[in-house]
């Protein structure tokens, strides 16, 4: 029951009695986006359909590929693992965990086994013998007044933080440092404009030497936060030379 | 310009030119899930219109009063912090981010002022000029091969982070009493400020009317990532004005 697959591979969308073709083909398109690729469809009312094409954009070869199945059971054939989504808290049954903590748990069993979000009709969500085949329940936690997610953005968010924390845990078992992108000033660059700023805030009456004040710690301030990069500083010293000796065009 | 409102209603999402009203209605539902409320449109193709009622469903509320707008400049007006989403690494401009680490600043942020996240047209997102006006990109991590997200899809996943974040800053802050932050300075301030600050290249020579190339860019950039003040402004400012008139003291 292992399986080597990328882990994004081992993620299995299970969609129970969809109503809405539309929302088929907006989910297929949602979890492409987000890399994941398996589709199980529990009895959809209507399927396949030109609306569900439709909203699939370039994500057709989810659907055309998608399992269709008769019941969850079939559907969560070789899982390890499946998470139900609900919209609100049931009584009792299940534990009970946020979409980022489920997704995290997914995350980490898809390293070696596939695993399933499943997710329940646009009106009532998970039957209750639905949720029995689920080992977890996840909310994703919406405004309490208006609950009222669509289906494709309750998938959408799931995959996204499934794909979040997929990519998370690569990052930490790789444990590579990203390389900023541009090269930033030195130290001793940064200073040598600073000098230079402070001459010509002099030179043109800005700043009091009677009277510094803190303005030279603010302006430092201001561009300590930016965190200059080498190639700022020349334009930001070509701009202080210019200042100190205008050279109107024309 | 500080705001004693909920985070959540700090938030704005600022949708540019949508082309299908079907996304407005579903970002609407999307971000009332999610607890926010404040929805803006830059000349939206059609709207008001039936299509969009019927893909918000319960969130028609949001749809009326959103504010609809003749330019991005309009709707950031009195924001203090915003944030370009982007489906792709665009060349320099803008230091760029995750959706969850731009979510976890814009909810630092939100906590006493507004601020935005904007969302380009459905073919071709934000426009250069567009992206100019915001401080921050953040880009939802897709599949390499496909990463055609929906726009009601993105506003979900970012108004989801949004949420999370607000709600994880709130859940910390009961421990903790965060120092207030000093008041940053609005879009229209930071504008003003870029204006002064070109209008002063030309007049000393640095910046080459016939030949402007980036350079404004460049130093935007600079500024956008120092997430300037109130205060600072008015410092960055009174320097311009010496330079224009210098006035040498002794």
């Amino acid at each position: 029951m292992t399986s080597k697959l990328h882990p994004l591979h081992n993620v299995r969308i299970v969609l129970c009695q969809t109503s809405h073709p539309g929302n088929i083909g907006a989910a297929a398109r949602a979890i492409k986006t987000m890399g994941l690729s398996q589709l199980y469809l529990i009895k959809p009312k209507i399927f396949p359909n030109k609306e569900a094409d439709a909203m699939a954009c370039g994500a057709i070869d989810l659907l055309e590929k998608a399992v269709v199945c008769e019941t969850l059971e079939q559907a969560l054939t070789g899982c390890a693992f499946a998470i139900g989504l609900s919209a609100r808290v049931r009584n009792l049954s299940h534990e009970l965990v946020s979409a980022r903590q489920a997704a995290t748990q997914a995350a980490e069993m898809a390293s070696n086994q596939p695993v399933a979000l499943v997710f329940g009709t646009e009106m009532s969500g998970l039957s209750n013998a639905e949720l029995d085949l689920c080992q977890l329940l996840a909310m994703i936690p919406t405004d309490a007044d208006f609950s009222s997610l669509n289906l494709a953005a309750a998938v959408q968010v799931m995959s996204y933080e499934v794909r979040m924390a997929i990519l998370e845990a690569a990052a930490n078992s790789n444990n590579i440092a990203t390389p900023p992108l541009y090269p930033l000033a030195a130290t001793e660059d940064i200073e040598g404009f600073y000098r230079h700023l402070e001459e010509t805030l002099l030179k043109i009456g800005f700043l009091n030497p009677a009277a510094p004040g803190r303005l030279m710690q603010r302006v430092r301030r201001i561009y300590a936060r930016a965190r200059l990069e080498k190639e700022e500083v020349n334009i930001l010293r070509g701009i202080l030379k210019h200042t100190q000796h205008p050279n109107p065009r024309a």
